[in-house]
């Protein structure tokens, strides 16, 4: 069977760009309003994509914008939501973000193995360690947890889940109403966890769906971040704005998964892209620019701001003049002068840069015809960059609506993306193998040895 | 308006008696069929009942019968599925079972913010402190809190919950596109809350739903369950035999509840009531007698020795003996003389006695023809000891379809029951008024004093 390119599809329904809010297409109550919700859904499973992806915040989120001019305040929990959505789709997988920091792993898994049982196999879960202060102080803590402690607690925190998704094995349930078994006692397992963070006795009291687990996710780029993502993950989303970071970053996953034994093709590499889509170069721009010019001058001086943690503090300055010279800070130095960077590198105003950052807030952007888009994502997927992409429409539902009609056709007549979906699991789709219930396989390595 | 009857129907997918699994009518797959839970949601709704409720364990549960014979082992965790169930419904309540011991107030918040958003305002949350050792091993523990900490606890856990459901205010949120305002952020509240087991700032990154909060339901029957109960309870499930208890309860609840300064009539007393309904004494009769019928001997026994927690080990006794003479214990003396007690009042086998314990595991059970029934809970709501029922059928889908077709339709004759939705929401629907949100109550309060 030919590769093909994997599709993600991040669809917050309070849209991706800072000013989508405003844009005349979208429903200024999208992000709590399930029918919107519904609605992207069936968008997704009519483009084929794989998943719907979202993240999530364990605390009002910082918008990018002036106090109330954030249109992501405040919305759903994703595995609730998707368990609803769920029920309004078919194929399409659903991958929900939840913390390893702020949650117990008996709940972690739990939710995720309901939400994968209620969706019949379509569920992924995004691992995050979950940053910031304001979450810490929402969780009876002053302070986050440093770095590297937050990535210990959350590669056992992983372990500790995946040992639960296997306390029943796939043929425990035998339901015979004649004699009255119901399961097999012998195939349900305690996993008697006992770590430096958690002990947890399980079993879990859900019992495995179609798809074994739910598919593991991450987004990690920091050293922590790719040492976890390379031993545990089966997805991994990313931001480039250029294909050679992504290539770098690509190979350098792909080699410590092999180091650790693990098939690199199980591993699928996912960088974020947000387009602007036209029929022609003209219209696309035209996109580009009728939503830009959505940003309030206020909101975009204070996302440049918020993004560099209020050490570029632009107030006062002239919006189409250049960016002023900042003294160096001891806080947020690398994200300070990235900033600066993209400023220098593109000539940019004020105005111009926080039109660009605004987009999506660091991904890859491109504004184009579905054939210079598919030019691009075919060259990254061919060249060792990516094995599928997740896209951010800039807007919703309208830049949703113009990927799944005007490039998902263009990339199907390459050869490069389904016609149709191969199964009804988010792990067939993704092609990625059915985990093998630790038990039975033990068992049947023991059977095998003897 | 007249007092109606208000209506809960308990409604686990693998069954409320013991063998009901292996009844024919039930599916053997129920409790992790999303199918079968639609279909009751459904029925539950066309019957007008109030909500649908859902206990919960955080461990392999006790399902009364051998390792191996219990059919409620597993399925799905109750907020994910009551997301996924509300799509299929318009004015069904929800109520989820989540514990105040083993999980973070903003998570809880959280989930139950969501599930009511998603639903449109239709969410409630059974309190539970989460009973047993086993559940504290899954949690980092090797014994579970004692009981008075697990209500303390329990208790800032709720008030928590409540602060962080008042985050936004109702009008908070402006969405003007024109002007860029989103929200006012002068109505989006911290709470800032420090004590004796939690510190949570907040706020919540949920809104208010169109209920204001979820309806807080609970279930204690101890002094501490009973006294937080009257504290923050709106629903109160109970478990009753005879209408005495059953009204010393509900006056000692409404009492409590008055002395705290709450108006007796916005906490809802619903004893739990198992039927059996017959459209004739002898069909009722006749159910009974089939599904209990199928109670595998060694699961009744099972069922005994489990609810005494071990101490009546009947095995090797003849069933349809007389209950032998134990020597007293320490561990479980309440049930143990309960469980003899209903056995010498009634002058029963061991065989009937797990029978009759095995139909609901305490609740009331009635086998009756409707006209019987109704005459049953219409004493019980005239005489100060219910305002409302929780059915629990004991085998599914029959007995729930039983019900519906042939109890409601008596009640709603007699105008004790409604014969169409009074709202969308729960809250409307079982009479309980709006939380006012605390941060617009107190400055309305402040304006009407200045």
């Amino acid at each position: 069977m030919t590769r093909k390119i994997r599709l993600g599809a991040f669809l917050p329904g309070g849209g991706q760009h800072i000013a989508s809010w405003r844009h005349p297409d979208q429903p200024a109550d999208g992000a709590t309003s399930l029918d919107f919700h519904k609605q992207l859904a069936q968008t997704a499973e009519r483009g084929l994509f794989d998943a719907y992806f979202l993240a999530d915040n364990l605390a009002v989120g910082f918008g990018g914008a002036r106090e109330g001019g954030n249109a992501r305040v405040a919305g759903f929990e994703p595995v609730t939501l998707f368990s609803a959505l769920s029920t309004v789709t078919s194929n399409l997988g659903f991958i929900a973000t939840a913390s390893t920091t702020y949650e117990e792993p008996y709940n972690t898994a739990r939710k995720f193995a309901s939400l994968d049982l209620i969706s019949g196999g379509r569920a992924g879960w995004n691992v995050v360690t979950t940053t910031g202060d304001p979450t810490a102080q929402n969780f009876n803590r002053d302070t986050q947890l440093p770095h590297a402690a937050r990535y210990r607690r959350a590669a056992e925190h992983v372990d500790v889940v995946k040992q639960l998704w296997d306390s029943f094995e796939d043929d425990a349930f035998i339901r015979d109403k004649e004699s009255g078994t119901f399961y097999q006692p012998e195939k349900l397992h305690e996993s008697d966890h006992r770590g430096e963070h958690f002990q947890v006795r399980g079993p879990l009291n859900v019992p495995r769906s179609p798809q074994g687990h739910p598919v593991i996710v991450q987004a990690g780029q920091s050293e922590d971040g790719r040492g976890l993502a390379a031993a545990t993950a089966e997805v991994i989303f990313t931001a480039h704005q250029h294909i050679e970071t992504a290539q770098e970053f690509y190979r350098d996953i792909k080699a410590r998964a092999r180091g650790l034994g693990r098939d690199p093709g199980h591993i699928l590499v996912m960088p974020g892209v947000a387009p602007f889509v036209g029929r022609t170069q003209a219209e696309a721009q035209e996109k580009y620019d009728r939503l830009t010019g959505l940003i309030l001058e206020e909101d975009g001086v204070g996302l440049l701001n918020g993004l560099t943690g209020g050490t570029l503090d632009l107030r006062g300055y002239d919006v189409d003049g250049p960016l002023p010279p900042a003294p160096p800070t001891e806080g947020m130095k690398s994200r300070q002068a990235l900033i600066r960077q993209i400023a220098d590198e593109n000539n940019f105003s004020i105005r111009q840069l926080y039109q660009w950052v605004a987009t999506a807030r660091g991904h890859f952007t491109i504004v184009g015809t579905p054939e210079t888009i598919v030019d691009t994502l075919q060259e990254w997927f061919e060249n060792e960059a990516a094995d599928g992409f997740n896209i951010l429409p800039p807007w919703l539902p309208t830049a949703l609506d113009d990927f799944v009609d005007l490039v998902i056709p263009e990339l199907q007549r390459r050869g490069l993306f389904r016609t149709a979906y191969e199964g009804r699991t988010l792990r067939e789709n993704l092609g990625l193998p059915f985990p093998v219930n630790r038990w039975a396989g033990a068992r049947a390595a023991l059977q095998a040895a003897e």
